[in-house]
């Protein structure tokens, strides 16, 4: 018996979070110098313009469930956690392949095997915020009084691909996996700040045969902002409410930010210091008091805030926000998983790793349409079991560079597959890692076959 | 401070479920004897054979959003509910317009005017499980530590249509609306039994301009059958673990069932007798002790055993059950709604509703693909102001009936609709309801706009 029945009182499990993480990433990147030549862009468009390295994407072998397939998996084995012990997984995605069935019973294939069928949860879509309501649902789950004591998994997977064109260095591709439980290494703190409107900043029109988004990059970013500005704001009125004291940013030791694109993080980072100041001008001496009488409208583009919050936040940013990029600029944008990405570059980098336990991390997740909540965790562990086991670096070291030519001819190939249903599989499985699922086969009911390259 | 932070104990939110419903369906139907003839099939088919008496459908003028917006706005005034008092909205669907902007951000529109943005929540996906998904979700965050003490509204809106065929008597559309919060009239048990597996049923290929399913109906059939069987079976065992004594289908005051036509459920019904055999046979006198020897796989098309459990169910059945088809019989199959509007069904239902209070309701939810719970709510005050406000046997009475003929050229116009962007909207208005949201306009970036016909 418990509360809901009762009445008598109950202990909520304490700390729940992040236990563990993982991620998968496929072989195969594009290097986004080599392909600002190919585009014929100015120099540094891509490397200093968008603050990116390279770009992973996948051949026509890979799709959203192979992906989480493969990123659960190995979250299972790395960690040795039994399969009867979870009775939860959510899966954060807006690369669906099917509109209807979702990606969580694909992954059931790797449970139902060994005896477990008996787990909740489903798909969490709203671009790239799937991943943070899955997450959130995960944790509510296990503090509900229906939680059965097992754990749960939170899926964040994406490929983002875009039409030839300047969005095109903007794509990404990425599987997040996270073991959701209470005493967590990486405990949420139940603060959370939401902003939610109803806009076409992103999006795939449903009945396009095509994995592109129709996408209005500028206004994305103002849409962005905006919803920082107010999400922040949540934020910081149910921090003061809940902890009894105001917060500002100098409150968060690390700050993480959905990434579209690494230049961008720099950006937001400086904008929650505008919203500080905007919240007391008396604390930003080195700061024009003439800017908090401005129409809020007329700030997000504003290139004189902008440069002067930036030169603010210059070192902080450096020391708080910067290890967390490294997976961005490697990979690109991975919608869903790119948050927790930015979470498993902070907690890898050698520079911070040994002085994190007992920090708060403040998180930014923005879905196009939109979605946004920022919140926070706190490193209650040390973390270095996690980071050793993802080793993000040695893995990211060992990618195959493709040629712009190879990667633009892929992303014809996967065109066609959206295109004709008739589109017979032609990636080499040379392209695909070890360890991994790819798609076998796509029958002719278009029925998705996975397999496991040993 | 709360019991995730400090350890000390915290009361539950109690009795958490459902304070409020109301649905939303189309103006406009077809009849289903009238069907039979124009389609050529035998008499009886669709009104027999599948016990369907009408079809609801939409013309172009309506989508996933705009029934969601109805709904909404329609729950939200029939009950005086403040706009600021909402803290999670969740839709659960798989009529998608968009693959990543989630219908959720839409019903936005209602509360961003009322100055409300900061409302969690998303959409779940997984066929018709989503809206049983987003109830999970919902009652789980009441009962979580991040809860802030407002209400969740769980939306379940779908509109099914098939291809010509067969399969197209199948159809139906509607809209489920919940207020959920606690100390609910209709309380969830927090007993739930899950069983999910990777098949391919019923799917809908993202990239197919086509808002058809791809369907394998018998196949599905026997999906929804074995799904019964082991939620059945992990919810009896989860109810004797936290009850302290076994449940059988004969504690269910009244059981629903996901309705994707209404004669399933008469099988439905008499499965979980047959389920309950299997556990204690010398229960049932009446039916031969050899049923039980049979392996499994050869009960879920086994004539002589279907018959047999539904005369051993039948009296049960007309007082237990028929009561929540009403709307599935006049709707046709809702996807994720169906299951709520059999709920609505019961309690709207002269013969029952004056003794409800105190009675058990178990419901089954099955997803294709597939995902599926069997799970209880008890009724714990009168429901007649939910059936009054509801209204449901006077509305269905003044929709109008269109004939075969026009209900097929509708579905041809929604056809060039998913194949072609360039698509006009052509639906003529007379056949949307009053104080309904429509789709205005579909301009040339296919951004949607609502209007309210008043």
């Amino acid at each position: 018996m418990n509360g809901s029945e009762n009445g008598v009182e109950r202990t909520l499990p304490k700390n729940v979070g992040i236990l563990a993480m993982d991620i998968y990433f496929p072989l195969i990147c594009v290097n986004q110098e080599e392909l600002e030549t190919f585009d014929g862009v100015s120099k540094g468009k891509y490397t200093i313009g968008l603050g990116q390295t390279n770009m992973a994407f996948p051949t026509d072998r890979e799709d959203v469930c192979s992906m989480s397939l493969t990123v659960v998996r190995s979250l299972m084995e790395k960690y040795n956690v039994s399969y009867q012990n979870i009775g939860r997984i959510e899966v954060g995605s807006e690369s669906l392949i099917d509109k209807s069935k979702s990606v969580k019973t694909v992954i059931m294939q790797l449970f139902t095997d060994k005896g477990n069928t008996d787990i909740e949860g489903v798909d969490s879509l709203n671009a790239c915020y799937g991943g943070t309501a899955a997450l959130f649902n995960a944790v509510n789950w296990i503090e509900s009084s229906s939680w059965d004591g097992r754990l749960a998994i939170v899926v964040a997977a994406d490929i983002a691909l875009y039409e030839r064109g300047p969005a095109r260095a903007t794509g990404g591709c990425g599987a997040i996996a996270m073991l959701i439980g209470p005493d967590a290494t990486i405990a949420l703190e139940g603060i959370k700040g939401t902003y939610m409107e109803d806009v076409y900043d992103f999006y795939k029109p449903a009945f396009l045969p095509k994995e592109y988004p129709i996408v209005d990059g500028h206004y994305s970013i103002k849409c962005y902002m905006k919803a920082l500005d107010h999400s922040y704001k949540a934020y910081r009125t149910r921090f003061e409410r809940k902890m009894g004291h105001p917060f500002t940013a100098n409150q968060a030791d690390f700050a993480i930010f959905h990434t579209p694109f690494t230049k961008i993080v720099s950006k937001a980072y400086a904008r929650l210091y505008f919203n500080d100041y905007l919240g007391n001008p008396s604390e930003f001496p080195n700061v024009p008091s003439s800017y908090k009488d401005l129409p809020l409208e007329e700030t997000f583009v504003n290139a004189e805030i902008e440069k002067t919050f930036l030169n603010e936040t210059k070192t902080k940013y450096a020391q708080r926000v910067q290890p967390s990029t490294f997976l961005s600029k490697e990979l690109g944008n991975l919608y869903c998983g790119s948050l927790y990405s930015c979470l498993l570059s902070l907690i890898s980098d050698q520079s911070v790793v040994k002085d994190l336990v007992g920090k708060r991390v403040l998180l930014y997740s923005y879905g196009s349409g939109l979605a946004a909540t920022t919140f926070s965790v706190v490193i209650r562990a040390p973390v270095h079991n996690i980071s050793e086991k993802a080793d993000i670096h040695s893995r990211i070291s060992k990618r195959v560079q493709l040629p712009p030519q190879e990667f633009t001819q892929i992303l014809d190939g996967r065109e066609l597959l959206c295109k004709d249903p008739s589109y017979t599989l032609s990636g080499s499985l040379k392209n695909v890692g070890n360890s991994t699922y790819y798609v076998e086969e796509i029958n002719e009911k278009l029925r998705r076959r996975y397999a496991f390259k040993q």
